[in-house]
């Protein structure tokens, strides 16, 4: 016997779930319509070698790599992971955005200004709000390197959060090219740069003095470390970004804005600008991105620049759950607006086209499937909070009439049947 | 440098692809919600033996399994598959439901109406609208063995296929039942009767002679397979089905409804009724299903009936380009209904706040991101067919005024600011 689970670190998303997930979604998509995005989907695996090497140490082990069929798999030759498998599950939307540039620029804008909603899977421990499956909402801008890039993505990422009611997210602001100046400046060597920037990315983990020994135990002095971490920690103190100067010039209202030069972002390939939106409740960020100029160039066929942010969705969801945010007609849905009462097989044509009648009205209609007894096809609507139940009985039948009846005030009449749909109908478009 | 190419029969879906897949999904969930139907979703891969055994000879083979990670991974001591892969990308909608409904039947519904549409994965050998990564539309009733289920899931497939313009589709109708009378009526053995419904459901691809050399390749006589077939090509010499009369009896128009003893379907899953929908000038179907009483039964909690119908996306949106059946809105779609240029980095905030101002009046606006030569931002405008242009040059911004351009007709005209954006608003308002 099988086991009924979902695969360790996926959820199955029930109905009142996906109810939430949409209306996040509908936001997100209308909000990034408005700023000109234009949708874009890619395939769930890629070609193992377009996301190898793309994501620093960590991506490589946590990507959910897929065995190879038929004469490939050739398990008694098989000496390591390359051997046995040839494709992998993608492990975000921006190295697929990359491929899909670098692979169709002849087809696309000039200017390609895409947002993409779609799942992706990482092999990570799961943990609280942490899943192997999850989808990212990512928007980016291909093709310039104007700071009016930067400027927009950020506004219509925060358009996004004011839409969902968020009033206290914060987008800090960094620079990779700041950072740097601020290894140098520190007097570490261009070589362990990476190692810096690795370190410091744990400052909101393993705290000050954590990032201070990872910082030596990488080989940097206690002194150069030091001063590396009091960059980190002053903006005023830290050497100044061009780049943020120009995109908080740009942006209209700044008080969400903070110039951050301790963020660093754990991807590799971010080039310019880095970004993070935070809320205090939540440790982690509900969104991160920033410039990738060198990414699409790796698959070899030109250098385009570009800048995205990703929106984590189960990340928002998780808060705006725990703060109540979301409106009633999402928090108390129901599967429809009226249920059809079924009498026995005979008359069951007559509760198909009463049904039928009833969604030519603009309703959503439920029809009871079995010829129970009236009692627990009632009890049935109420347990589904479907508001209101047509009954149609013997008697409602010999008299061309239904039983309307309001589940939530229990008041039920006796109507004839062209005016039992326009009541509903009119109840229906009156709460909408 | 790594190949650009999307992984071997999976596609890269750009904007316009979108906007066809996204009007199509639009349609099917509305039908779907208007007869009380639930979204649902799962994961995209499930733990390996959750779909081991679920789907015949084909599926175990076509299906893609996903390589086991870290310490699991012992590639030296590995002798066959389930040594190496421990989960698998979900090969169709049904058996995730099936698993679902077993896992969570305390907190569904006493009868649970829901839809899912998400992709699934087969390793299949790609060809002309045959992908290895495809969307299903999947439409299924838990709990109930009347009759009026399946007539409510033809039923609103039906008005799907009518909504997106379809005139000439028909849903071939069979029942599992029947076919094991048919199969023992004709003189087969019963323990040949899986052989004798994979031969007959070849019938499209092979003909009638391709059949009986495959019934008789697998063991049955020359005469029982001629009676065999004589049954399924001929709904009046053929045992009838019950369960097909009362479907039929409880929808209102059954012009559409064909009695067809030859269906077979080739999962082995169903129990009662299958179905089929096809329209003349695509081989294979377009929406296949039937009921499946015993698969829930396999998760070994209880046993609990279930069918369900699964429209194939990919196959709609073939015939309806092929036919032209998009309305222009989402054949022609735009990413803006109107652009604002930008003349340089000192007044680009003004371009910012223009494009805000816009977006107010409810406009999808797009911002030229470069400081480029006008003609050069009006020729990206006109490439991307937005109809409108708001120029902000040294001349407009003096007088606090905006050039709007309507890129169709080239006229032009100077106006204030907000007779620009009332203007705009009213054009795109009465286009909507």
């Amino acid at each position: 016997m099988a086991s009924t689970n979902p695969a360790r670190g996926t959820r199955d998303f029930l109905p009142a779930d996906i109810r939430k997930r949409e209306y996040v979604i509908g936001i997100i998509k209308e909000v990034y319509e408005s700023y000109g995005f234009e949708p874009l989907e890619t395939p769930a695996f890629e070609n193992l070698e377009t996301l190898t090497g793309k994501y620093g140490e960590e991506g490589g082990q946590l990507m959910f790599k897929i065995l190879k069929r038929g004469e490939k798999l050739d398990i008694a030759n098989a000496k390591k992971v390359a051997d046995l498998a040839d494709l992998a599950l993608r492990y975000d939307l921006t190295v697929p955005l990359a491929r899909v540039v670098a692979d169709k620029r002849d087809k696309l804008p000039k200017f390609f200004k895409r947002y993409q909603i779609q799942p992706v899977w990482r092999a990570d421990r799961p943990a609280r709000g942490r899943y192997r499956e999850f989808y990212q909402c990512d928007v980016d801008s291909i093709g310039s390197t104007s700071p009016l890039v930067e400027a927009e993505l950020i506004s219509a990422a925060a358009e996004i959060f004011e839409r969902l009611g968020f009033t206290d997210y914060v987008f800090r602001l960094n620079d990779r090219k700041r950072l740097s100046k601020m290894v140098s400046d520190a007097g570490i060597e261009a070589s362990l740069e990476t190692d810096a920037m690795v370190a410091l990315d744990k400052l909101d983990k393993i705290g000050e003095e954590g990032v201070l020994n990872e910082l030596q135990a990488r080989g940097i002095s206690r002194e150069a470390a030091g001063r590396f971490l009091s960059f980190a920690k002053d903006p005023e103190a830290a050497p100044q970004s061009e780049t943020i100067a120009k995109v908080v010039s740009l942006l209209r209202s700044s008080d969400r804005i903070k110039d951050d030069p301790s963020l660093a972002r754990g991807l590799s390939y971010y080039t310019g600008m880095i970004i993070e939106v935070n809320v205090p409740d939540l440790p982690g960020s509900l969104a991160g991105g920033g410039r990738y100029d060198g990414l699409i160039g790796m698959f070899g066929k030109e250098q385009i620049p570009a800048c995205g942010i990703s929106l984590g969705l189960e990340r928002i969801l998780v808060v705006m759950d725990e703060r109540g945010m979301f409106p009633p007609e999402v928090a108390d849905s129901t599967p429809a607006d009226v249920m059809v009462t079924v009498l026995d097989e005979e008359t069951a044509a007559e509760t198909i086209k009463l049904a039928a009648e009833l969604r030519a009205a603009g309703l959503r209609v439920t029809v009871y499937p079995d010829a129970d007894k009236l009692g627990k096809q009632l009890k049935y609507a109420d347990s589904l909070k479907v508001p209101y139940v047509c009954v149609l009985g013997e008697s409602e039948l010999a008299e061309g009439k239904v039983t309307l009846k309001d589940l939530r005030t229990g008041e039920q009449e006796s109507l004839e049947r062209e005016n039992a749909i326009k009541k509903l109908g009119a109840a229906i478009r009156w709460k909408a």
